[in-house]
This record gives C-alpha cells, sequence and structure tokens, in this order.
C-alpha cells in the first residue's frame, strides 16, 4: 500500500512500537458472560440475527423496539430467553446496547435514548448505505460516520462500532452453528473495545479484533456496500477475515 | 448489517437476481500471463514488493520512477528479469500499469502521463491516508477517491482499483513464498476487473476478488488506516480475505 508518508506503513507500524516496553496481550479479554445485550431495533433482520446468536451463546438478551408488543412477539419467535421490550426500558435494563436500527432513524432513536443510554456502553453497527440501479453506496454522515454521529448524540455513553460485516441472513438461520468471520472492533477506550471484541468471541466462529478509533469508522460502515458488490457477483454471503493475527 | 432500506442487504442481493439468466462463471478469468506490467513507484516499498511478487510468478515486469537511473537499479536488485525505465517509458511499454505512487505525487504524475496512458489498463493502488499522534486516519480526495482522481484524469485510460492490502513487508521479502489475502477488485468494466482479478491470481496465495464500481474505492483505499491500527495492536501485517467466496 502507498500513502502519504514515506513510511511503509501499516507495514512500518510493528517495528514502530517494539522498542516500547511489552504490551498487554491483545487477547487478553473480559470474562462478558455475565452481561444483559440489549438490541435496539431488535426487531429487524440484522438485530433478530444477533441476538439469536448472542442468546444461543448463552448471553442474556433484550430486543428493544418502538412498540413493546413488536418487541415481545419478536423475542417469543426467538426463544433462547431473550426478552422484548420497549426502546427505553432496553436500553436501561442493558449493560451492552447494540445499536441495530435502519441508518434513517439512527440519530432520532439516538436522541431519544440519551438519558437511559447514559453510562452504557453502545456498540454501534450502522451502515449508512443508498442504493440505486448500479447497487449500493456508501452514505456519508455529517459526523463522519453513523458512530461518530452516536458519539457526538450520545456524550455521557462509551461509544463503540461493531458487527458491520455480518449477513443478517446466516445470523437469522438456526440451522447455522458457527459464523467464520471477524468482527471489526471500534473505539476509543480499550476497556470499551474489549468488552466489545469478548462479546464477538461468544458467538461460535467470530472473533472480534480492534480495528481502530472512531474516526476510522466511515470505511468500516462503507465497506458493507462493496460486499454487497461481492454477494451480487459470487452469489454470496460474504464476510471478512483478517489475515496475519 | 442495518441499512437505509428494508432489503436485508447485503445478504438479500444474491436472492434479487437468481431469477435472471445463469451469470458467467466470476471464477473464470483470462489468462494474463502474456501481459507486460508496468509499476509507476516502482521503486517504492509497495512498488518494488509487486514488481517482485509479478515476476516471481513468471509476469514481464517494467518498474517506472521520475529517474531512469534509480528505476534500473532498483530493478537490477530485483533480478527475475525486472527492467527499469523512466515512468513514460514504462507506461508505453506496458500493457497494465499499476499506480504505486505515493498520494502527494498521484494527481501530477497521473496527468503528465495522460497520453502514454491512453488505452491502457490502469489499475490505482494508492491509499490516501494522514497520520498523526493517533495513527492513520483516512484523507477524501476531491474526486472521492484516489482511483476516481484517476478516472477524472485519464479519460482514455481504463481504470480501476486494487492491492491496497497488502503488507509492503511481505511483498518484498524474498523468503516469503505465499502471500495468504484476498485483492479487492474495483471497476466500471468487467473486462478489465477480470483482467486485474487474474494477474492478482498469479501471485502465490493471492486471490482478486470483484468488489464493486470505482464510487465505493474511498473505504477500500481508507481501509488502510484501520489496518494500520490492527497492526500496532497485534504485531502484524495484517491483510483481508473475503469469506464465504
Amino acid at each position: 500500500m502507498t500513502s502519504t508518508s514515506a513510511t511503509p506503513s501499516p507495514s512500518g507500524e510493528p517495528g514502530k512500537t517494539a522498542a516500547k516496553a511489552p504490551a498487554k496481550d491483545p487477547w487478553e479479554l473480559p470474562d462478558v458472560s455475565g452481561l444483559v445485550v440489549g438490541v435496539l431495533g431488535g426487531t429487524g433482520d440484522q438485530g433478530r440475527g444477533l441476538a439469536h446468536r448472542f442468546a444461543r451463546a448463552g448471553q442474556r438478551v433484550i430486543i428493544g423496539s418502538r412498540s413493546q408488543e413488536r418487541a415481545r412477539s419478536a423475542a417469543e419467535e426467538l426463544g433462547d430467553g431473550v426478552e422484548g421490550a420497549e426502546n427505553a426500558d432496553c436500553a436501561s435494563r442493558s449493560d451492552v446496547v447494540i445499536v441495530a436500527v435502519p441508518w434513517e432513524g439512527h440519530a432520532k432513536t439516538l436522541e431519544s435514548l440519551r438519558d437511559e443510554l447514559a453510562g452504557k456502553l453502545v456498540v454501534d453497527c450502522v451502515n449508512p448505505l443508498g442504493f440505486d440501479k448500479k447497487g449500493a453506496y456508501a452514505l456519508t454522515p455529517e459526523e463522519g460516520s453513523a458512530a461518530q454521529q452516536a458519539a457526538a448524540l450520545l456524550p455521557e455513553s462509551r461509544v463503540t462500532a461493531a458487527f458491520h460485516h455480518l449477513s443478517a441472513v446466516l445470523l437469522q438461520d438456526p440451522e447455522i452453528d458457527r459464523i467464520d468471520t471477524d468482527v471489526m472492533v471500534l473505539g476509543e477506550s480499550r476497556a470499551d473495545t474489549d468488552v466489545v471484541q469478548a462479546l464477538a468471541g461468544r458467538i461460535a466462529g467470530m472473533r472480534g479484533v480492534f480495528a481502530g478509533r472512531l474516526r476510522n469508522a466511515h470505511q468500516v460502515e462503507s465497506l458493507v456496500a462493496n460486499l454487497v458488490s461481492v454477494n451480487r457477483r459470487y452469489k454470496a454471503h460474504a464476510g471478512l477475515r483478517v489475515t496475519d493475527v
């Protein structure tokens, strides 16, 4: 890869840090099995899929929706102890809150839940995309990315971004035992990204990989437009693995 | 993943096209063994690395530089029949021209080679990145991406984008026989992206995967900022594999 500086990065980076004190093992992640996972937009395909995977992994899961009734009926269908609640209730009762709402409702939903999400670990997995005859393309939120919009709207929450590149079809298919893919996790605080990585690792086949700060979330969100093209060309449900890690 | 429409894409996409006439096998790629590969910026780390890999795979390779002397001395070091030439000479004598110049010189170099690159298949692999204390971050070219800038500056060339996520360290290391990674290939014409995919497939361990049109190049270029973070955290030379493909 060719970049702005003379530094042959990213390849040059490991050498740069090698002289420093030994870093903490990046695979030493906390035990998150006791955390309650809330999923806003939990009645949508992506939300239902994630709820199914986390519940199946033994995590306590609450799916949120604008309508309590819809949330409860979706939860009942999912089984595995998944609960359904109104978004505000889901947010206040959960330790980690995954934001899986459609991009159109993203800002409005988060604004309305500012109090309930205060102090919570928020995981944004929204991909702002447009679609036309030529396929999908990236939209650029004013804040830079959906995750940065969330961080701007939720100053008292700990905002991270993850779970962008998963196929909702695979997530929701109960016949599929493993989903072999990596989950890129972005955030500003290592304690928070470690928790999200550990959560990703609870799902069979998945691995959470730290992939930078929120200012680099846009390209991770937008890459879904490329996966749409991959899926069309190869009739696949494409995901990503990070190699050499 | 959650997107703008109700369509559960990218997962929903395969189903959409399933009703159409059977598509051409996406892995049926042309024989490119006879093509001459030019590498502009061939004396830089990325350029030298790609030249080494293509020459090793049996491809005829010409590396280009502003200085004929520097190009020739780099070519001699590389061996395997690699030639060195001034950029203009490299461009006119090659069938496929890889652009591996630093982002700062990108527009100027391409503008100056418009005539030599007319009719050629151009493969842009430049990642516009900035670096500061917090690491790497994406720059956004006025045209949307380096590849779109190339397409705007070279209206008579066939512009594609590929080879963004490769570690220059691994590419250049003669002890490494295989580089197990996928190469995302973007472009407007299937004939062109097929050639670039086939070229990627000439390198041991690599596979060229079609990943969309040039309007979706920015996120592919920018993702290198995330790989820089991955490399720092895990002391790795990260690359990417596309799963389920």
